[in-house]
């Protein structure tokens, strides 16, 4: 296998009956409002300060800093976002905004190259002294993905400059040679952020800084012990002597080519293997991809949820161990299924092979599109696979566990990293090397890719991921041979492949069926996957799912909600053998399909004020009504689980 | 219904195959380790502190106090243990070691009577400013505890008159007269401890104190907040300006008559709610027995584990809300269940109803016994339902959750309760009023016991709770006819009574059965209680148990280990028509009934390194070993749960 490149986000184009509105949702109403949220204009939401915060830095304004250490990423994040959106869709009045906040961070940045309004507000005399709890390095991280997203849609080098200066000084602070610092981010982000600017500007020394940060990262003796002594065992967070940091939450226990299994805070986790993927594949490092790999496996095959969500506790954001799933206490945050999707982009994009576009197909339609309401906002940061309102509210250990999504978050992390993945996600659906198209998601659109035989254009149309029909219009310039590897979803089991009408028998590769052929006006290839309502069971290790099933169709998790179901949804045992059924639902969905089936539910009567009894309990038949995991909340809040006992 | 009257613990000889060898344990084990704890005298245990601190406060030492704000509180609770256990067994040096402390404990005691070595040594001007969180009340509570047991048992009146000259003290400090203090302490226990030392004297101005402390909590405007207030907002946990008191932790957000539901920290509750009782008892206070009603109500048939065991979050160690008894998550606070046992017992003395003693049985067979290893050695303070020992260790919400017995506590509330607790066992058996003796547990020995028509004596003979046939020799002095009530368990739906061998029908009241006649020499009553092994369902509320059964025989609750088990206990379900079989186990008890059912064991063979798949499971049919849930945790660490996934 050879390395894929992904496709320009310009030259994919998306008009696809379930994305586009949700594309376009983010681009209406998502990033106009989380301009308006950075600057503070959101009536009844908490203030974010970010654009206050680079003005004062600027010295447009004068005044305190105020917000998270890291607050500066959130405006990153949204320029980056912007970046991508434009790209699609030029919009002059966007731009505008964006240059308007690129010029205060010009203003922003210090003559050394430096730039992080709360050391240049606040503690101008600790920049780089607490790497381990103040993210100056992710900070910078975001922002220089903003800056390439941001070059890339407009051709304008502003904000790429801005950056360049701030990385060139960054490298002169840390690195190998004595004078420099021997460290590392405590929140990574600046590794995968050093490879995107190496691509677009071609300078090797920050694919070479990048590399350092991930090499250097667990070493002994540990940077991250050396500095909190250095700073006299004080915490930032809670401003007083602190214990020795816990080396684990921040996967520098041990040198990133050892670690085996995926450990700590799961957002940190998700980016460095991003990180460490994109250095394996412009470095050709074979002992990193080899991490790489042991580390995906860890994760996809012990610790991922089935809605492609990972964190398995709160305390600290993070993976627990093997098998540990629990639902209810779970934390699944959004901004962690969002870095395995980059995670397996990157890993898709060195080695061909299904599974990567599974994961981050299971994470997209699942957890990460549940993270926003259907009418784009409200967000949540923690998505459950079990909900019971009242314990929610009364239960401390559960508190985490929100029954409805919230209007903004004082730590604004999820959101933004929503609407740049969706800003984005054109870049998702292909990736290309030689004459090979790789087809990795069913969503509708044309693209234009390049290959070395000539350009071809694709053109999907399904009704994907309600049907599992896809339909893909090929011209190809040329009297070449070029091969389209269509993705067969491990979900699938029955498919077959037409062209023009006729069945072909394509070579299946690594989950991926090969049409190779000379492409002529008007071909068209024809997917079809059958697509049927399933009952899904857990690896019987995981004790939090034992004798119970979950529903999916297509890429589609399915749950059960009080809405549908009346309340105490633990009381309902589903037949695994009598069947589901498929029903287009209007309600709920506007289109889309819920899925029904033949259950039992305990019947309460006869309990009154007795909690533990000898006779066995009543039952009656009931139908049982699920609706897709990532509507759920959208209707009053209520009882929702993904899980569900069986009956047999 | 009359009030009932304990019979005095000297009074009541326990001989019994069950319980002999636990309150021999205690006193030959738990009570001389605890005053080597005590006196920092054993090795690789953190170090009490506290006859040290008792030291420094009555200058016979140098130094600073050392331990929590309460650590006189364990001095108290061994104090009181030795008080009780001398009743029964009179030991000359442990007498002598008890005189040795109290001639200290004098020496501690302050001219106006104040007595607390935090205040005494540390902060001697900050008496009386923070009851919310320094447990001055509470810890004079245990101390007026232990002068009573020590007084009953011994006759001597030093520590009695210490804690009179306390408690006189108290009376001044607090009450509504406008230049008292109109508060009460975070932590409730004086209210319960001044009742007996208003029994133990006559002396009334101690029942008013007390009936004060029950009354005024609750009150607007709120003591703790205006406490608060008036130390400037500080904690004197974090040292550092805190949150507002949150009222209902310590169940002051409303004043008590009008509490429906137990909330907030489970030992608090109880506590207050056996004081509660206590001044109903002695008042009349029809309202106030109300108010014990509901709550006890609530606790029972809504909050309670089925092992007797009460607060379902570690957080604060409280109850959370009705049916929300998670079995992993868990606290159930060994303390809460004796605490809950003293509350049963006072509601006892004032209603013979058995639902009230099968509580007290089912807190003392399960929680309390197996929070104490078979050796007496180790401790549980927290008692989960369900473990999984790298849970326990990987996940932080789960680190409450110890899957094996600890030597001492930093906080060591529990391991001296339960020395107190089985100390006094015999108080608990038996209860009187006029003509009747109610036998509330079944536990060998023999009982003198004082009525009206004169001198009754009684010997228990039986193999409970292994078996349900108890003989009770009967002889009274007297040619009067007395009543002898005895509880007809819940868990038992088939009895019957005999007289010298021929069967009575006595009438059933409230759960207990009256056998009323004049009793000659050599009389004997036999109760035959059926006490097959049963399954136990769940009220269908409780989530956590959703099809799932608990197998109980008699008083005692199963659970199932990994040791017997294999691993992953979550892959076993059990057949709940097959029946269960019951064994004598010589292994694991010494003595005692192990039970077998039959069931399926989920198989995870060609899982590998699946986590997610639509084929069915696979079953392998097993035998199930279920052992008592005291006896758990007492062979290598393993899974352990009670609740079982039901078959059927």
């Amino acid at each position: 296998m050879a390395n894929c490149q992904p496709v320009p986000l310009n030259k994919v184009k998306i008009s696809d009956l379930f994305w586009s509105k949700y594309v376009e949702l983010v681009r209406n109403t998502v990033i106009p409002y989380q301009w308006e949220a950075l600057n503070d204009r959101v009536p009844d939401a908490e203030p974010s300060h970010a654009v206050t915060n680079l003005r004062i830095a600027a010295g447009l304004e004068e005044g305190e800093f105020r917000g998270f250490v890291f607050q500066d990423s959130d405006v990153a994040k949204w320029i980056e976002a912007v970046g991508y959106s434009l790209q699609s869709h030029p919009d002059s009045e966007l731009e505008a905004a964006v240059d308007s906040i690129i010029d205060i961070i010009e203003k922003a940045q210090q003559p050394d190259g430096y730039l992080n309004t709360h050391f240049t507000i606040k503690q101008p005399d600790k920049r780089w002294t607490n790497l381990h709890e103040c993210h100056e390095l992710y900070v910078a991280g975001h922002m220089i993905e903003a800056a390439v997203a941001y070059h890339e849609a407009t051709g304008k080098k502003k904000l790429l400059d801005i950056m360049c200066r701030f990385a060139d000084y960054i490298d002169t602070v840390f690195g190998p040679e004595p004078e420099k610092i021997h460290g590392y981010d405590g929140h990574q982000e600046i590794e995968l952020a050093l490879v995107k600017l190496y691509r677009a500007t071609g300078n090797e020394r920050y694919l070479k800084l990048s590399k350092y940060f991930i090499d250097e990262r667990g070493k002994e003796p540990n940077f991250f012990n050396i500095e909190w002594e250095k700073r006299g065992r004080y915490s930032f967070w809670t401003n007083t002597v602190s214990k020795k940091p816990d080396l684990k939450y921040c996967q520098a226990h041990k040198p990133v080519r050892e670690q085996k299994s995926a450990v700590g805070h799961a957002v940190r986790a998700v980016y460095m293997y991003a990180g460490m993927a994109d250095i394996a594949a412009e470095t050709g490092d074979n002992e990193l991809m080899d991490a790489c790999r042991v580390l995906w496996d860890n994760i996809v095959s012990k610790q991922m949820y089935i809605t492609g969500g990972i964190g398995s506790t709160h305390h600290g954001e993070a993976f627990t161990f093997d098998y540990d799933l629990p639902n209810d206490t779970i934390y699944a945050e959004t901004c962690a299924s969002i870095g395995l999707i980059f995670f397996a982009n990157r890993m898709l994009n060195i080695e061909q092979k299904s599974i990567y576009a599974d994961v981050m197909e299971r994470a997209l339609y699942n957890n990460v599109l549940g993270a926003m309401s259907l009418d784009g906002k409200r967000f949540f940061y923690v998505n459950p696979l079990e909900v019971w309102p009242e314990a929610s509210e009364k239960n401390p250990g559960r508190f985490h566990v929100k029954p409805v999504r919230q209007k903004w978050f004082a730590c604004a992390c999820c959101p933004p990293n929503v609407a740049r993945l969706l800003t984005s996600l054109n870049n998702y659906i292909y990736s290309k090397n030689n004459n090979t198209v790789y087809i990795h998601l069913y969503i509708s659109g044309e693209a234009e890719i390049e290959l070395e035989n000539g350009k071809l254009i694709l053109n999907q149309c399904s009704r994907y991921p309600w049907d599992g029909n896809v339909k893909i219009g090929v011209v190809l310039e040329s009297i070449s041979p070029v091969s389209i590897a269509l993705r067969i979803p491990s979900w699938c089991r029955k498919w077959s492949v037409y062209v023009n009408g006729e069945e072909v028998n394509p070579e299946l590769v690594n989950g991926y069926a090969f049409v190779k052929r000379v492409w002529r006006e008007n071909d068209e290839i024809e997917l079809k996957m059958d697509m049927p309502a399933e009952f899904i069971w857990s690896n019987p290790n995981v004790r939090a799912n034992a004798g119970k099933v979950a529903i999916q169709r297509g890429p589609i998790v399915y749950c059960i909600e009080e809405a549908d179901n009346g309340r105490n949804l633990s009381a309902i045992e589903i037949d695994t053998t009598s069947g589901l059924t498929i029903e287009t639902d209007k309600a709920v969905l506007g289109e889309g399909v819920i899925i029904k089936g033949k259950g039992l539910r305990t019947i309460d009567d006869g309990w009154q004020n007795d909690l533990y009894k000898p006779c066995e309990i009543s039952k009656k038949e009931v139908e049982i009504k699920a609706v897709p995991y990532f509507v759920w909340g959208n209707r009053e809040p209520g009882e929702m689980t993904v899980w569900i006992r069986s009956l047999n």
